[in-house]
């Protein structure tokens, strides 16, 4: 089934809400509480779920962990999909810790840096390897995700180390835009650049 | 002057290059060097940079210390623009690392937890403040942008209390989307879901 990238982001939020409810007594959960506790409209909850084959029970609303594993089956790689981060600072280690703390098919398998004194030392269980180990550890790893959470200066290169180890999809919380082919799945969060765009319409309003 | 968002966001990146090349002897940059450090067209470059009024010199191109000036006098606030981060842990952190290591108006002002360990600590030599003195501290110290760094069943919560302080923008790094007045400037960085979403459609390749 390939669906629209709303419709997944959605998909990934129900989960991960509807996970919390997994061991209630009565494992039930309506359209409008899920649509109330996430933001959503409740007709587009229903037509989420309609689309993914869950109709849920007129009276008693639908069963969490039913729709729990229905969406997993759908959003989630078989086995876990392997993601490597590039940069072991707070940043880097703020996203392992954020990835690590939720219950989802993905997982952290390696971390890079240049820094000597973190190689070689774990961070959240996950081992930190000298950034020249990219192209080895992740083709052997099966890592398919590559998070750049270095300084700028350092992005376009790491990128280009990263699309040459064979990643499919890259994360980029650095300030340069990355030119990638079109064949890799890339999303940037540039923290500075957004602050300074918010601090210009905030003083413009 | 009202500029789009996506030239206020070139701008930026422009003056964060700049920036570096400030010392040089000969302080000039071509276009399509601004153009090839930051993976841009240098039509659009240039075309930015007419907007803001700075044709460049033929020959050697644009002043850079010029350029930095004219950009700061558009996107900078007069004075720094104030910043409060809601959650001191190693994301709230790293954000707070970012900001001050770049040259920028805009500075962290407060931070805000709920951890006692936390309450009183500076970090990045911004105080930490308790939760409940929100409302109070963020008026204080005028602070204009609020940047919610909690976990996700927290952040609808942060987000009132924010709104009840008075910002004016909020940059929300968690899994819930905010529904807020249209007065607010909203920026969302959902880092899970849309992991989950790379990781779906790297699968579904």
């Amino acid at each position: 089934m390939k669906l629209p990238k709303k419709t997944v982001q959605r998909l990934s939020r129900y989960r991960r809400l509807l996970y919390k409810y997994r061991y209630l007594s009565e494992p039930y959960i309506y359209s409008h509480d899920l649509a109330r506790l996430l933001n959503l409209n409740p007709v587009q909850v229903r037509r989420d779920l309609m689309l993914i084959g869950s109709a849920g029970n007129h009276r008693k609303g639908y069963n969490v962990n039913e729709l729990n594993n229905l969406i997993g089956e759908i959003i989630d790689s078989e086995g876990l999909q392997k993601v490597a981060i590039v940069g072991a600072g707070r940043l880097g280690q703020a996203i392992m810790n954020y990835v690590a703390d939720q219950e989802m098919n993905l997982k952290v398998a390696a971390v890079f840096d240049i820094d000597t004194h973190k190689i070689g030392k774990k961070f959240s269980d996950v081992e930190c390897y000298d950034i020249s180990k990219v192209t080895e550890v992740v083709p052997q790893k099966g890592i398919t995700i590559g998070i750049i959470a270095v300084p700028s200066e350092f992005a376009t290169s790491i990128a280009d180390i990263l699309l040459g180890s064979g990643v499919e999809g890259i994360l980029n919380f650095s300030s340069v835009h990355l030119d990638l082919p079109k064949s890799i799945y890339l999303k940037e969060f540039d923290i500075i650049t957004t602050l300074e765009e918010m601090a210009y319409f905030v003083k413009n309003k």
